[in-house]
């Protein structure tokens, strides 16, 4: 159903009155919003629109609803599933130039931000002010995007998800309208939880364009360690033992050996090469002393090593801007692959016996796909390094992605963990939800009759 | 647009064929049924159906559905908003007898359990399993309840409230679909959150049968305290610095001296008739000593006295027993009065002057109306002692109420912190959200086209 060029005229003659040199029709600037991190193909859209403002957002999806015309939200462009690819072509809005921090409430903790700013550009604005936004998904993402794709990363074990930490939006709908949801209160039982249905619609029911999030004070004391395994069950049941024991570890982040060795030799560091746990403690001086004391004895009954340990904020940054890198870690091992992140989660009881049969199947295969897991939360990603253009390689991997969400589904876990469903998971969202996708569908079509936002999407 | 009696016929045999006996058409039980714990008027529906499981739920709402009947769920009759009252007639669902704990993953921290489940038989069923579920409205509601208005308590500050601890639902949909939502992952990308659509739509949008919740490891250590403080004032930024400085308490709830004077005689206690704090502390024995001496100097400071404290069970549960008992206590102080419960939250800068005007509004108003507040969230509740036979006194506690919504609004609050809209607060949630009201409209007309279930509350 893409759009022939001449329908397109009459809405880029309007878009282009409202915005001017902000409205690109160049191949080079479509071809780069065509595309996420994912190695999913380019689908460029027929035009992208620099929005400077919601009310301009407003203005630019009215008028792509008039001419029924696709409208796909952009911010950085570093979401995984394909959830940027036009595939019925149409107009990108681009948020990165709404970045504007509008408001700090630090008595509050919450700040409100336009869609297109960063989370580091939002945590260096709060360097000075004892305040940190913690969701940290690999890329540095902006917070609409964030938001759209109901993100998390490696502090949700303790913070929560995008989920948790987004009080309130400013959305454009599909017709135009722009409403907030939310507020600033901490609870509301006062209606429908709009902010949550908008939060991981991946910009299938509206653009948002504001976002009000939790902040948390920096901790007193924050210690980082790193502690290698001889086994992955080992490792993983430390995770295990320790969420089992309420211990409020702020990170626990687990990587095979396959991902210990990309790891090293990209960040030109030299763990062992073993299942390694990395963990981030928060909390008073003395807190953090105990949560480290406790865990260190849980990791000692189960084979790990010693701990080494991080508590200089120049070395905590080294270590997890390592963790960070994982993905670009992983594709550097084999030059020209692109690659391919899977994403399930399951209860945590379900982690280890997920994660070896997931790691035999992947020898199997043959093919090399290092394991990276935000194990407090039984979400793990294997990084599948594939040429794209091998049908068998990628026959291969699909089975073993198959398998391993059947195995996750089958666990009373799901099909992505951060990642969204873009539109390489329809067929598992399907598999996850069964009828309830008809629900999802039936939202989907009163908010956006025409089908414009994002079409190809979640459903 | 009450049901003519006639009309009803066929619905009532063919859900007395369905049902036998547990279908009532008795006054008593349908007067019992048409009234919560407010004072709003009783609005029996025209019959009861004591369900036995999801399967029966959904197929009296199917029949319901084929005779555009409304149905309104019931669990426990406790809320607060008129959320039962069956304003358009229709069949109450009673899901009471589904009352069954179907599931307990105690290394997962999550359960399962029907709808009918109430919190403290679920608690009392966890008793030697080293878990517990945290959230606590006054009432011993059920499960079902509890998730349909998006309840909290006193918990809510570090365990969050029902929309942070419910995982997932069995919903019965509007034409006798059902769907089950979530899952058991902490955390899950894949597609829309319905979950927390169901969570607080107060049966609006369909009947929940079934919850998966999340539950927590008891600490450690827990440890009470009681402190009272010359000045509304010291109380409430006791409780702001405390926050704003990250200490987790679990627990920090605010009375005001008509509350606490309303409460010695009902609970036959003897604290001081002056605003005071109830806290907790959970953790380590270390982490609870920390907590508890960090906001031992900030009470210190603000004018607080000596804190009273509650190790022992026993005495831990008298303390909170008095606290959830404050609404009887404050209904006690007017014998034959009725009580009109508020609920505003707000942002908790905003909290010390939102509380410091209304107390000087109730006072001006000539009406008794004590203050709780579940402080550490801003959340903060009046009771209006009230006879509703009289009409100049309704009219000035409208007053203060409607003063009292529009000043937490202005401060970015909420009309609802955890009671819900029912049918005394829909002006108010459309004062707050304005556009958004018509989204939530979209989506109730899209999956309740008839409108029949639980008609004429929230929109």
């Amino acid at each position: 159903m893409a759009i022939p060029a001449a329908a397109l005229d009459p809405l880029i003659s309007e878009l282009r009155a409202l915005l001017g040199e902000r409205l690109s029709t160049s191949k080079a600037v479509r071809q780069q919003h065509g595309k996420d991190e994912s190695f999913h193909d380019v689908a460029a859209p027929d035009a992208v629109a620099f929005a400077g403002s919601t009310e301009e957002v407003a203005g630019i999806v009215a008028l792509c609803a008039r001419f029924r015309t696709p409208v796909i939200a952009y911010g950085t462009g570093t979401s995984l599933e394909g959830h940027v690819q036009a595939l019925h072509g149409g107009v990108c809005i681009d948020v990165s130039r709404m970045n504007e921090i509008l408001q700090i409430n630090a008595e509050d903790l919450d700040c409100r931000v336009q869609a297109g700013v960063t989370r580091k550009q939002l945590n260096n604005h709060l360097r000075d002010s004892g305040l940190f936004f913690p969701i940290d998904p690999g890329a540095d993402a902006s917070l609409g995007g964030m938001a759209a794709t109901r993100a998390s990363g490696t502090n949700a074990v303790r913070y929560g998800t995008m989920r948790e930490n987004v009080l309130g939006l400013t959305v454009v709908l599909a017709d135009g309208r722009i409403v907030r949801t939310g507020g600033r209160a901490r609870k509301s039982a006062a209606g429908y939880d709009l902010t949550r249905m908008f939060v991981g619609s991946e910009g299938t029911l509206g653009v948002i364009t504001e976002i009000q999030l939790r902040l948390y004070g920096i901790p007193e004391a924050i210690s980082s360690a790193v502690c290698s395994f001889p086994t992955l069950e080992g490792a993983v049941k430390t995770v295990t033992q320790a969420i089992q024991m309420g211990i409020p570890v702020a990170r626990i982040e687990l990587l095979d050996e396959v991902q210990m060795d990309a790891i090293n030799r990209y960040s030109a560091l030299s763990y062992a090469a073993q299942p390694t746990l990395f963990f981030e403690f928060h909390g008073s001086e003395n807190g953090v002393r105990e949560q480290a004391e406790l865990v260190g004895e849980i990791a000692a009954e189960l084979g790990g090593g010693d701990f080494q340990w991080a508590s200089r904020p120049e070395d905590r940054s080294r270590l997890w801007q390592a963790r960070h890198d994982a993905y670009y870690a992983a594709m550097a091992l084999r030059p020209g692959c692109k690659g391919w992140a899977t994403d399930v989660c399951v209860p945590i009881s379900e982690l280890t016996r997920c994660l070896l049969e997931t790691r035999k199947d992947i020898d199997a295969s043959g093919i090399q796909a290092p394991i990276v897991s935000h194990a407090g939360d039984g979400n793990f990603h294997l990084v599948f390094l594939v040429d794209t253009d091998d049908a068998d390689e990628m026959a291969r991997a699909s089975g073993v992605n198959e398998r391993m969400v059947a195995r996750a589904l089958a666990a009373g876990g799901t099909c992505s963990g951060e990642h969204g469903v873009g539109y390489g998971k329809i067929e598992f969202l399907k598999a996850e939800h069964g009828e309830a996708v008809s629900v999802m569908r039936q939202i989907k079509t009163a908010l956006d009759p025409d089908n414009i936002m994002n079409p190809g999407k979640i459903l």
